[in-house]
Protein backbone atom coordinates (compact mmCIF):
# COMPACT_ATOMS: atom_id res chain seq x y z
CA UNK A 1 0.00 0.00 0.00
CA UNK A 2 0.92 3.67 -0.64
CA UNK A 3 -0.47 6.82 -0.31
CA UNK A 4 0.62 10.36 -2.20
CA UNK A 5 -0.02 13.66 -1.02
CA UNK A 6 0.14 16.59 -3.77
CA UNK A 7 -0.93 20.49 -3.48
CA UNK A 8 -1.05 23.31 -5.92
CA UNK A 9 -2.97 26.82 -5.82
CA UNK A 10 -2.83 29.40 -8.84
CA UNK A 11 -3.67 33.01 -8.30
CA UNK A 12 -7.02 34.07 -10.68
CA UNK A 13 -6.86 36.58 -13.37
CA UNK A 14 -9.84 38.29 -15.15
CA UNK A 15 -10.54 36.70 -18.41
CA UNK A 16 -8.22 33.70 -18.10
CA UNK A 17 -10.10 30.38 -18.89
CA UNK A 18 -11.09 28.36 -15.41
CA UNK A 19 -9.64 24.92 -16.08
CA UNK A 20 -10.76 21.91 -13.35
CA UNK A 21 -9.99 18.29 -13.21
CA UNK A 22 -9.54 18.85 -16.77
CA UNK A 23 -12.88 20.63 -17.89
CA UNK A 24 -13.45 24.41 -18.65
CA UNK A 25 -15.73 25.49 -16.11
CA UNK A 26 -17.56 29.16 -17.09
CA UNK A 27 -15.81 31.37 -14.90
CA UNK A 28 -14.91 35.53 -14.96
CA UNK A 29 -11.46 34.40 -13.91
CA UNK A 30 -9.02 31.46 -14.69
CA UNK A 31 -5.42 30.59 -13.44
CA UNK A 32 -1.97 32.46 -13.81
CA UNK A 33 0.11 29.94 -15.16
CA UNK A 34 2.34 28.49 -17.99
CA UNK A 35 0.47 25.83 -18.38
CA UNK A 36 -3.65 25.43 -17.95
CA UNK A 37 -3.45 26.18 -14.52
CA UNK A 38 -5.37 23.43 -13.09
CA UNK A 39 -4.68 23.21 -9.59
CA UNK A 40 -6.68 19.78 -8.93
CA UNK A 41 -5.00 17.74 -12.23
CA UNK A 42 -1.53 19.51 -10.51
CA UNK A 43 -2.30 18.66 -7.31
CA UNK A 44 -3.18 14.73 -8.28
CA UNK A 45 -0.23 14.65 -10.57
CA UNK A 46 2.33 15.79 -7.55
CA UNK A 47 0.38 13.35 -5.05
CA UNK A 48 0.89 10.10 -8.05
CA UNK A 49 4.98 10.55 -8.23
CA UNK A 50 4.98 11.61 -4.56
CA UNK A 51 3.58 8.17 -3.72
CA UNK A 52 6.51 6.50 -5.66
CA UNK A 53 9.64 8.95 -4.74
CA UNK A 54 9.51 10.40 -8.00
CA UNK A 55 9.98 14.18 -7.69
CA UNK A 56 7.25 16.72 -8.64
CA UNK A 57 5.78 18.15 -11.93
CA UNK A 58 8.50 21.03 -11.86
CA UNK A 59 11.17 17.99 -11.83
CA UNK A 60 9.36 15.50 -14.36
CA UNK A 61 7.28 18.12 -16.84
CA UNK A 62 9.57 21.72 -17.08
CA UNK A 63 7.90 23.88 -19.24
CA UNK A 64 11.69 24.74 -20.58
CA UNK A 65 11.12 21.17 -22.58
CA UNK A 66 9.84 21.11 -25.88
CA UNK A 67 7.89 18.20 -25.15
CA UNK A 68 5.72 19.30 -22.60
CA UNK A 69 5.46 23.10 -23.58
CA UNK A 70 1.61 24.23 -23.62
CA UNK A 71 0.39 20.80 -22.78
CA UNK A 72 -2.58 20.28 -20.92
CA UNK A 73 -2.75 18.77 -17.76
CA UNK A 74 -4.21 15.88 -18.34
CA UNK A 75 -0.87 14.76 -20.28
CA UNK A 76 1.03 15.33 -17.05
CA UNK A 77 -1.62 13.32 -14.95
CA UNK A 78 -1.19 10.41 -17.54
CA UNK A 79 2.13 10.66 -17.27
CA UNK A 80 2.39 10.51 -13.84
CA UNK A 81 -0.22 7.17 -13.82
CA UNK A 82 1.72 5.89 -16.20
CA UNK A 83 5.18 6.09 -14.11
CA UNK A 84 3.30 4.68 -10.78
CA UNK A 85 1.84 1.73 -12.86
CA UNK A 86 5.23 0.95 -14.40
CA UNK A 87 6.79 0.41 -10.95
CA UNK A 88 3.73 -1.79 -10.10
CA UNK A 89 1.41 0.72 -8.49
CA UNK A 90 -2.47 0.59 -8.96
CA UNK A 91 -4.34 3.50 -8.05
CA UNK A 92 -7.35 2.77 -5.73
CA UNK A 93 -8.73 6.01 -4.32
CA UNK A 94 -8.30 9.44 -4.61
CA UNK A 95 -9.54 12.63 -2.12
CA UNK A 96 -9.39 15.55 -3.48
CA UNK A 97 -10.52 19.53 -2.10
CA UNK A 98 -11.16 22.18 -4.35
CA UNK A 99 -10.72 25.73 -2.56
CA UNK A 100 -12.28 28.63 -4.76
CA UNK A 101 -14.53 31.27 -3.91
CA UNK A 102 -16.03 32.13 -7.17
CA UNK A 103 -17.16 30.61 -9.52
CA UNK A 104 -19.60 27.98 -7.05
CA UNK A 105 -18.18 24.28 -8.35
CA UNK A 106 -21.52 22.71 -6.66
CA UNK A 107 -23.78 22.67 -10.69
CA UNK A 108 -20.13 21.27 -11.56
CA UNK A 109 -19.52 18.71 -9.11
CA UNK A 110 -20.81 15.60 -11.59
CA UNK A 111 -18.98 16.70 -14.71
CA UNK A 112 -15.74 16.79 -12.47
CA UNK A 113 -16.44 13.95 -11.12
CA UNK A 114 -16.84 12.03 -14.15
CA UNK A 115 -14.04 13.68 -15.92
CA UNK A 116 -12.11 12.44 -12.85
CA UNK A 117 -12.77 8.67 -13.47
CA UNK A 118 -12.32 8.82 -16.77
CA UNK A 119 -8.72 9.79 -16.79
CA UNK A 120 -7.99 8.17 -13.42
CA UNK A 121 -10.01 5.02 -14.51
CA UNK A 122 -11.68 4.82 -11.12
CA UNK A 123 -15.47 4.54 -10.48
CA UNK A 124 -17.32 7.79 -8.87
CA UNK A 125 -17.47 5.92 -5.26
CA UNK A 126 -13.76 6.00 -5.47
CA UNK A 127 -13.33 9.65 -5.94
CA UNK A 128 -13.73 12.11 -3.19
CA UNK A 129 -14.30 15.68 -4.22
CA UNK A 130 -14.70 18.22 -1.35
CA UNK A 131 -15.33 21.95 -2.39
CA UNK A 132 -14.81 25.05 -0.13
CA UNK A 133 -14.27 28.60 -0.15
CA UNK A 134 -11.46 30.25 1.32
CA UNK A 135 -13.34 32.69 3.97
CA UNK A 136 -11.33 35.25 3.04
CA UNK A 137 -7.74 33.75 3.14
CA UNK A 138 -7.12 33.36 -0.63
CA UNK A 139 -9.79 35.35 -2.43
CA UNK A 140 -7.89 35.74 -5.66
CA UNK A 141 -6.70 31.91 -5.84
CA UNK A 142 -7.86 28.55 -6.75
CA UNK A 143 -6.02 25.94 -4.43
CA UNK A 144 -6.30 22.32 -4.63
CA UNK A 145 -5.04 19.83 -1.82
CA UNK A 146 -4.70 15.59 -2.95
CA UNK A 147 -4.26 12.45 -1.51
CA UNK A 148 -3.86 9.30 -3.40
CA UNK A 149 -4.19 5.14 -2.31
CA UNK A 150 -2.50 2.47 -4.38
CA UNK A 151 -1.30 -0.68 -4.09
CA UNK A 152 1.86 -1.93 -4.76
CA UNK B 1 -8.95 0.15 2.87
CA UNK B 2 -9.77 3.86 2.48
CA UNK B 3 -8.77 6.89 3.44
CA UNK B 4 -10.30 10.41 3.06
CA UNK B 5 -9.01 13.83 3.12
CA UNK B 6 -11.12 17.30 4.29
CA UNK B 7 -10.43 20.72 5.50
CA UNK B 8 -12.33 23.70 6.52
CA UNK B 9 -11.83 27.37 7.73
CA UNK B 10 -14.11 29.83 9.20
CA UNK B 11 -13.11 33.41 10.17
CA UNK B 12 -13.00 34.22 13.91
CA UNK B 13 -15.47 36.82 15.72
CA UNK B 14 -15.64 38.47 18.42
CA UNK B 15 -18.33 37.45 20.77
CA UNK B 16 -19.19 34.31 19.01
CA UNK B 17 -18.59 30.70 21.08
CA UNK B 18 -15.87 28.89 19.67
CA UNK B 19 -16.94 25.38 19.05
CA UNK B 20 -14.45 22.61 18.40
CA UNK B 21 -14.57 19.08 18.13
CA UNK B 22 -18.00 19.29 19.51
CA UNK B 23 -16.99 21.39 22.66
CA UNK B 24 -17.34 24.82 23.63
CA UNK B 25 -14.02 26.06 23.97
CA UNK B 26 -13.76 29.59 26.39
CA UNK B 27 -12.54 32.30 23.83
CA UNK B 28 -13.03 35.87 23.34
CA UNK B 29 -13.68 35.05 20.06
CA UNK B 30 -15.94 32.25 17.37
CA UNK B 31 -16.36 30.90 14.07
CA UNK B 32 -18.44 33.34 11.69
CA UNK B 33 -20.87 30.51 10.31
CA UNK B 34 -24.18 29.23 9.11
CA UNK B 35 -23.91 26.60 11.65
CA UNK B 36 -21.56 25.87 15.15
CA UNK B 37 -18.77 27.04 12.91
CA UNK B 38 -17.05 23.90 14.07
CA UNK B 39 -14.24 23.38 11.80
CA UNK B 40 -12.44 19.99 13.12
CA UNK B 41 -16.12 18.45 12.86
CA UNK B 42 -16.24 19.88 9.20
CA UNK B 43 -12.73 18.69 8.35
CA UNK B 44 -13.65 15.35 9.43
CA UNK B 45 -17.34 14.84 7.93
CA UNK B 46 -15.43 16.33 4.51
CA UNK B 47 -12.89 13.73 4.43
CA UNK B 48 -15.63 10.47 5.74
CA UNK B 49 -18.08 11.68 2.70
CA UNK B 50 -14.79 11.99 0.61
CA UNK B 51 -13.75 8.69 1.13
CA UNK B 52 -16.87 6.94 -0.17
CA UNK B 53 -16.97 9.78 -3.14
CA UNK B 54 -20.41 10.98 -1.41
CA UNK B 55 -19.62 14.65 -2.59
CA UNK B 56 -19.55 16.92 0.88
CA UNK B 57 -20.95 18.67 3.46
CA UNK B 58 -22.64 21.30 1.63
CA UNK B 59 -24.02 19.07 -0.41
CA UNK B 60 -25.57 16.44 1.97
CA UNK B 61 -26.42 18.86 4.41
CA UNK B 62 -27.48 22.32 2.80
CA UNK B 63 -28.33 24.95 5.29
CA UNK B 64 -31.53 25.76 3.16
CA UNK B 65 -32.73 22.28 3.96
CA UNK B 66 -35.32 22.80 7.40
CA UNK B 67 -33.84 19.17 8.25
CA UNK B 68 -30.72 20.71 8.43
CA UNK B 69 -30.82 24.35 9.80
CA UNK B 70 -28.96 25.23 13.41
CA UNK B 71 -28.01 21.55 13.17
CA UNK B 72 -24.84 21.26 15.68
CA UNK B 73 -21.81 19.48 13.88
CA UNK B 74 -22.28 16.47 15.50
CA UNK B 75 -25.44 15.57 13.87
CA UNK B 76 -23.43 16.12 10.57
CA UNK B 77 -20.36 13.76 11.99
CA UNK B 78 -23.01 11.56 12.25
CA UNK B 79 -24.87 11.21 9.51
CA UNK B 80 -21.57 10.59 7.40
CA UNK B 81 -20.27 8.30 9.89
CA UNK B 82 -23.90 6.67 9.06
CA UNK B 83 -23.28 7.16 5.45
CA UNK B 84 -20.06 5.04 5.09
CA UNK B 85 -21.05 2.46 7.51
CA UNK B 86 -24.01 1.67 5.49
CA UNK B 87 -21.41 1.23 2.40
CA UNK B 88 -19.60 -1.06 4.69
CA UNK B 89 -17.00 0.83 5.43
CA UNK B 90 -16.01 0.80 9.23
CA UNK B 91 -13.12 4.02 10.86
CA UNK B 92 -10.20 2.52 11.99
CA UNK B 93 -8.15 5.98 12.34
CA UNK B 94 -8.38 9.61 12.20
CA UNK B 95 -5.44 12.40 12.07
CA UNK B 96 -6.58 16.25 12.90
CA UNK B 97 -4.85 19.15 12.75
CA UNK B 98 -6.02 22.65 14.39
CA UNK B 99 -4.23 25.66 13.69
CA UNK B 100 -5.19 28.77 15.68
CA UNK B 101 -3.36 31.60 17.42
CA UNK B 102 -5.65 31.82 20.00
CA UNK B 103 -6.93 30.56 22.75
CA UNK B 104 -4.24 28.03 23.20
CA UNK B 105 -5.82 24.83 22.87
CA UNK B 106 -2.79 22.78 24.81
CA UNK B 107 -5.20 22.59 28.31
CA UNK B 108 -7.65 21.63 25.86
CA UNK B 109 -6.53 18.27 24.46
CA UNK B 110 -7.79 16.12 26.38
CA UNK B 111 -11.57 16.98 26.55
CA UNK B 112 -11.16 17.51 22.67
CA UNK B 113 -9.90 13.71 22.40
CA UNK B 114 -12.40 12.19 24.45
CA UNK B 115 -14.84 13.73 22.60
CA UNK B 116 -14.13 12.49 19.98
CA UNK B 117 -13.12 9.21 20.67
CA UNK B 118 -16.68 9.28 22.00
CA UNK B 119 -18.32 11.05 18.51
CA UNK B 120 -16.11 8.53 16.37
CA UNK B 121 -15.86 5.29 18.37
CA UNK B 122 -12.09 5.01 18.25
CA UNK B 123 -10.06 4.92 20.93
CA UNK B 124 -7.47 7.22 22.11
CA UNK B 125 -4.53 6.01 20.44
CA UNK B 126 -6.21 6.23 17.16
CA UNK B 127 -7.01 9.76 16.85
CA UNK B 128 -4.31 11.81 16.13
CA UNK B 129 -4.81 15.69 17.15
CA UNK B 130 -1.91 18.11 16.77
CA UNK B 131 -2.06 22.11 17.32
CA UNK B 132 -0.63 25.15 15.44
CA UNK B 133 -0.60 28.48 15.29
CA UNK B 134 -0.86 30.56 11.84
CA UNK B 135 2.39 32.40 11.79
CA UNK B 136 0.47 35.25 11.07
CA UNK B 137 -0.49 33.44 8.05
CA UNK B 138 -4.34 33.52 9.11
CA UNK B 139 -4.50 35.11 12.68
CA UNK B 140 -8.29 35.85 12.22
CA UNK B 141 -9.37 32.34 11.13
CA UNK B 142 -9.09 28.82 13.00
CA UNK B 143 -8.29 25.99 10.27
CA UNK B 144 -8.48 22.23 10.49
CA UNK B 145 -6.98 19.41 8.43
CA UNK B 146 -8.18 15.67 8.65
CA UNK B 147 -7.39 12.29 7.28
CA UNK B 148 -9.30 9.17 7.64
CA UNK B 149 -8.63 5.78 7.32
CA UNK B 150 -11.51 3.15 6.49
CA UNK B 151 -11.21 -0.25 6.06
CA UNK B 152 -13.89 -1.13 3.35
CA UNK C 1 -2.22 0.11 8.78
CA UNK C 2 -1.72 3.82 10.41
CA UNK C 3 -1.65 7.36 8.34
CA UNK C 4 -0.58 10.73 10.01
CA UNK C 5 -0.75 13.92 8.89
CA UNK C 6 1.37 16.78 10.23
CA UNK C 7 1.95 20.53 9.27
CA UNK C 8 4.24 23.53 9.85
CA UNK C 9 4.96 27.19 9.13
CA UNK C 10 7.31 29.54 10.34
CA UNK C 11 7.79 33.16 9.22
CA UNK C 12 11.25 33.80 6.99
CA UNK C 13 13.52 36.20 8.71
CA UNK C 14 16.44 38.07 6.93
CA UNK C 15 19.99 36.41 7.85
CA UNK C 16 19.09 33.45 10.03
CA UNK C 17 19.97 30.32 8.84
CA UNK C 18 17.38 28.17 6.74
CA UNK C 19 16.96 24.24 7.33
CA UNK C 20 15.48 22.15 5.95
CA UNK C 21 15.00 17.89 6.41
CA UNK C 22 17.46 18.36 8.34
CA UNK C 23 20.10 20.18 6.15
CA UNK C 24 21.35 23.47 6.42
CA UNK C 25 20.43 25.08 2.84
CA UNK C 26 21.80 28.53 1.14
CA UNK C 27 19.65 31.29 1.44
CA UNK C 28 19.21 35.20 2.53
CA UNK C 29 16.22 33.76 5.05
CA UNK C 30 15.28 31.60 7.59
CA UNK C 31 12.75 30.31 9.88
CA UNK C 32 11.68 32.63 13.04
CA UNK C 33 11.71 29.85 15.70
CA UNK C 34 12.87 28.35 18.96
CA UNK C 35 14.20 25.68 17.64
CA UNK C 36 16.10 25.54 14.48
CA UNK C 37 12.71 25.99 12.88
CA UNK C 38 12.75 23.08 10.21
CA UNK C 39 9.15 23.38 8.83
CA UNK C 40 9.00 19.76 7.34
CA UNK C 41 10.94 18.31 9.88
CA UNK C 42 8.39 19.30 12.38
CA UNK C 43 5.17 18.91 9.85
CA UNK C 44 6.68 14.76 9.89
CA UNK C 45 7.44 14.76 13.01
CA UNK C 46 3.92 15.54 14.16
CA UNK C 47 2.61 13.20 11.70
CA UNK C 48 4.10 10.44 13.79
CA UNK C 49 2.91 11.45 16.24
CA UNK C 50 -0.26 12.11 15.29
CA UNK C 51 -0.85 8.23 13.21
CA UNK C 52 -0.39 7.16 17.30
CA UNK C 53 -2.33 9.55 18.66
CA UNK C 54 0.49 11.07 20.81
CA UNK C 55 -0.05 14.38 20.65
CA UNK C 56 2.34 16.86 19.18
CA UNK C 57 5.97 18.65 19.31
CA UNK C 58 4.75 21.51 21.72
CA UNK C 59 3.57 18.69 24.02
CA UNK C 60 6.21 16.17 23.75
CA UNK C 61 9.16 18.57 23.09
CA UNK C 62 8.26 22.19 25.31
CA UNK C 63 11.04 24.70 24.86
CA UNK C 64 10.51 25.03 28.52
CA UNK C 65 12.14 21.51 29.35
CA UNK C 66 15.70 21.93 29.41
CA UNK C 67 15.91 18.42 28.24
CA UNK C 68 14.89 19.24 24.49
CA UNK C 69 15.93 23.18 24.80
CA UNK C 70 17.89 24.46 21.55
CA UNK C 71 17.55 20.88 20.07
CA UNK C 72 18.17 19.79 16.41
CA UNK C 73 14.80 19.06 15.04
CA UNK C 74 16.64 15.34 14.30
CA UNK C 75 16.25 15.09 17.43
CA UNK C 76 12.32 15.37 17.78
CA UNK C 77 11.92 13.67 14.25
CA UNK C 78 14.02 10.58 16.25
CA UNK C 79 11.95 10.73 19.48
CA UNK C 80 8.73 10.55 17.35
CA UNK C 81 9.91 7.49 15.81
CA UNK C 82 11.13 5.57 18.64
CA UNK C 83 8.32 6.52 20.33
CA UNK C 84 5.57 5.07 17.71
CA UNK C 85 8.14 2.13 17.07
CA UNK C 86 8.24 1.35 20.95
CA UNK C 87 4.23 0.69 20.20
CA UNK C 88 4.60 -1.57 17.08
CA UNK C 89 4.55 0.95 14.45
CA UNK C 90 6.78 0.18 11.42
CA UNK C 91 7.21 3.57 8.94
CA UNK C 92 6.70 2.36 5.50
CA UNK C 93 6.26 5.59 3.62
CA UNK C 94 6.22 9.09 3.81
CA UNK C 95 4.79 12.13 1.27
CA UNK C 96 6.08 15.92 1.80
CA UNK C 97 5.07 19.03 0.49
CA UNK C 98 7.49 22.14 1.11
CA UNK C 99 5.59 25.24 0.28
CA UNK C 100 8.37 27.93 -0.21
CA UNK C 101 9.17 30.92 -2.73
CA UNK C 102 12.98 31.32 -2.42
CA UNK C 103 15.25 30.04 -2.70
CA UNK C 104 14.45 27.47 -5.48
CA UNK C 105 14.72 23.84 -3.89
CA UNK C 106 15.36 21.64 -7.03
CA UNK C 107 19.06 22.19 -6.87
CA UNK C 108 18.82 20.54 -3.26
CA UNK C 109 16.22 17.62 -4.16
CA UNK C 110 18.64 15.02 -4.28
CA UNK C 111 20.13 15.83 -0.98
CA UNK C 112 17.02 16.69 0.96
CA UNK C 113 15.99 12.67 -0.19
CA UNK C 114 19.07 11.66 1.05
CA UNK C 115 18.68 12.93 4.32
CA UNK C 116 15.18 12.04 4.64
CA UNK C 117 15.96 8.36 3.80
CA UNK C 118 18.86 8.37 6.25
CA UNK C 119 16.75 9.63 8.81
CA UNK C 120 14.00 7.49 8.27
CA UNK C 121 14.93 4.47 7.80
CA UNK C 122 13.05 4.05 4.06
CA UNK C 123 14.79 3.77 0.57
CA UNK C 124 14.44 6.98 -1.41
CA UNK C 125 11.15 5.67 -3.60
CA UNK C 126 9.36 5.35 -0.11
CA UNK C 127 9.98 9.35 0.33
CA UNK C 128 7.57 11.50 -2.09
CA UNK C 129 9.09 15.08 -1.68
CA UNK C 130 7.08 17.65 -3.84
CA UNK C 131 7.70 21.45 -3.41
CA UNK C 132 5.78 24.53 -4.43
CA UNK C 133 5.82 28.06 -4.46
CA UNK C 134 2.92 29.97 -2.58
CA UNK C 135 1.95 31.81 -5.36
CA UNK C 136 1.40 35.03 -3.27
CA UNK C 137 0.12 33.78 -0.98
CA UNK C 138 2.83 32.90 1.54
CA UNK C 139 5.97 34.85 0.06
CA UNK C 140 7.25 35.16 3.70
CA UNK C 141 6.84 31.57 5.09
CA UNK C 142 8.21 28.30 4.74
CA UNK C 143 5.23 25.54 4.95
CA UNK C 144 5.83 22.04 5.07
CA UNK C 145 2.84 19.54 4.82
CA UNK C 146 3.43 15.90 5.53
CA UNK C 147 1.50 12.30 5.55
CA UNK C 148 2.74 8.96 7.25
CA UNK C 149 2.38 5.29 6.47
CA UNK C 150 2.59 2.66 8.50
CA UNK C 151 2.46 -0.59 9.74
CA UNK C 152 1.43 -1.75 13.26
MG1 LIG D 1 0.00 24.32 -10.88
MG1 LIG E 1 -17.26 24.86 8.14
MG1 LIG F 1 7.83 24.42 13.60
Amino acid sequence: MRLGYGEDSHRLIEGKPLYLCGLLIPSPHGALAHSDGDAPLHALTDALLSAFGLGDIGLLFPDTDPKWRGARSEVFLKEALRLVEERGGRLIQVSLAIILDQPKLSPHRQGLQENLSRLLGLPPDRIGLTFKTSEGLAVAHVQARAMVLLEG
